[in-house]
């Protein structure tokens, strides 16, 4: 056991913004929490224990970013360069470009050359504060590279302490020279079905856009998740209403994702659902959206906001979770308190995780110890990553 | 004498794009370069040297942050969360808030104080590939805190291995208490000739705008600076067309910051006068200004651009200035050659440094080795920092 003393809470078990304890302290037991709360109230039973000083400063969850595309092979730099200078998308798509130069070079890449390239992003994510992130798949878009993504996801959470939550994603475009339809029927769930039996699927996503897939094809991927016993979430109206949100309030989704064109009546079936919605300010900012998503339909309805970087390399090539925090607040209007809860509480609720995104008695141990006492701190720097220590399962890692 | 080899260049002194060079070479004597470009060009006389590989990776000029406040006392957070929580400005001055609570922190503090806090975002800005940047005075507004605050600049240089130019901001604002005639001409004025003679100031800067100071007033300021022999630079039309940047062409300025309201007329007199047009989004961004700087005015007229963090508690708590970049080209449209231009050559204009800013023959062996080999990462990426070493003057450090 450990009793950790003077330091400023904000672990979002308390009747305050933030959860916020001035005069904090921490009992932890193996990897959980057995204790969260004013040094005033410490139960006797732990008056006995060593305290170790956190010298004043302020300890949150630790981190949970819960959309990311972390692990691609290639680069998108050219690309971003070619549309600065002036390119179209046709110029773009004629040079190779687009997300099809993302599969192409997922799919070449061995998976040592994947863990290779995602370990730096993983790290600057885990200089954020992070303990637990979603990797999904989806830049193979056949068979053995979408196990190889979801494999090499399970490999850098054994790399690195780290929580990793795989989310399969074969529904995420429609691989060249194919219809959608046979795409589904004949690749996404055959090998949904095959990753599932391996162990390598926690949830299953899928993305709903004029681009991508109708709602009535990602029905059929989520009653296979539905049989398999696998939780649901879905990339929905972020360019246009095609219907998803509401194709994922009917499954139960855990969460919907950007949600930028959702309409009111949508966000009352999400309310009803109990789904998170997961806001990706860093793919609005990055491809100069003009719609933000309807935070304040999400606050009257009482849909709970998730902030994620969405980290990939087509339209969001970000590493900071703070960054997003930041954005969030800046770009859509969140409050710091809201953008903290978005990447602790509702982030582990997006996830299906009941016992991560809380400093309460029997959680889980993560948490983040910042250089700073005031939390709005953590969303109000843009580009600072205060983080003094960060804890995962009781250990300091 | 050193000989870095196996890199690719981008020096910006070669007539190619960011001067990249693929198969690049450095010979490095003392503190500067004696040779920089293609391994197949590099002079007999240097061939004995022991080579030493830089492992394929990309070679820059240290980046240069050509306008920062990085020394101010106290934190700003708690307003942000105000005025994210719906708080008016009004509600803000009520509760202490704005420029004037960061004079009174600033003027409290004691100098270890001023450097225990900008060492963190000294260290943030380093962490990036910064080799030098511009710190400003201007939030004391009083003879003792101006001397103090550019002492606490002077002293961060001597701190950590950067070059620092201070600028002397005397004219940020109008003091509480006092008007602003008698402001400048009792104590700002006073106070730039002493901190002058104490050999505390590089250059000399004011704010032109309707919160701030008119031309008239900023031009008694700059007639002292003439007379010391010191450069000027000018914060102009950020917020409104005020005639600041027909004021600081009229003095030569080496730059112009913000110039968001700045009309076609003046930009062609900042063409002429040879000054530097300094981009700051990121004050664009935390304002949630609309009105974009002119890019296409500024490339027509020949101003060359500057990109810098404005690092700042009020408009931009920003200490990544590869964040800045990756907003000068997401928000103002550059390209990803203008924003690295526009943090090595040109911020070194914006500060009258001419032996900075370039990999040539002659220059100051300032530069940053990243883990990347295409330089348009350095501003696609968001929230990263794929540093791998950093060298002043000839030195690893
Ligand atoms: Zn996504
Ligand atoms: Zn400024």
């Amino acid at each position: 056991m450990k009793l950790l003393t003077d330091l400023v809470l904000a672990g979002f078990d308390a009747p305050t913004p933030y959860g916020r304890i001035e005069a904090g302290v921490l009992v932890l037991e193996g990897d959980a929490i057995a204790f969260s709360g004013a040094r005033s109230d410490l139960p006797d039973r732990y008056a006995d224990l060593t305290p170790i000083s956190l010298g004043g400063r302020l300890v949150t969850p630790g981190l949970i970013d819960c959309h990311t595309h972390l692990v691609y092979g290639g680069s998108r730099a050219h690309e971003f360069e070619m549309r600065q200078s002036g390119a179209s998308y046709a110029d773009i798509a004629k040079a190779g470009g687009g997300i099809v130069s993302t599969v192409a070079a997922t799919r070449k890449a061995s998976e040592e050359a994947l863990i290779e390239q995602a370990l730096p992003r993983l790290d600057r994510l885990i200089a954020d504060g992070v303990t637990t992130l979603e990797i999904k798949s989806g830049y193979g878009l056949d068979r053995d590279t979408e196990l190889k993504q979801l494999r090499v996801a399970r490999r850098l959470g054994q790399l690195r302490a780290v929580r990793v939550v795989t989310s399969f994603l074969g529904a995420h475009a429609i691989p060249k020279g194919m219809e959608a339809d046979a795409y589904i029927d004949t690749v996404c769930i055959p090998t949904l079905k095959e990753a599932a039996a391996e162990g390598l699927v926690d949830m299953v996503d899928g993305f709903v856009e004029s681009i991508a897939f109708n709602p009535a094809q990602i029905a059929r991927v989520f009653d296979v998740a539905v049989e398999l016993g696998l939780p649901v979430k879905l990339h929905a109206e972020q360019l246009s209403d095609q219907g998803g949100a509401a194709l994922a309030a009917r499954f139960g989704a855990k969460s919907v994702e950007h949600l930028e064109y959702v309409r009111d009546e949508e966000v009352r079936a999400l309310a009803q659902a109990g789904s998170v919605a997961v806001m990706l300010p860093g793919a609005f900012y990055f491809l100069k959206e003009i719609q933000k998503p309807p935070i304040d339909s999400f606050r009257r309805a009482g849909v709970p906001l998730a902030v994620s970087t969405d980290s990939n390399p087509g339209s969001s090539p970000m590493t900071s979770l703070l960054l997003a925090m930041n954005m969030a607040a800046t770009l859509f209007g969140l409050t710091p308190e809201e953008a903290l809860r978005g990447v602790t509480v509702n982030a582990a609720r997006a996830l299906g995780q009941n016992r991560l995104g809380r400093l309460a008695e029997g959680y889980l141990a993560d948490f983040a110890v910042w250089d700073v006492t005031d939390p709005a701190e953590l969303t109000y720097r843009m580009g600072d990553a205060p983080l003094h220590a960060r804890y995962l399962g009781g250990e300091l890692c």
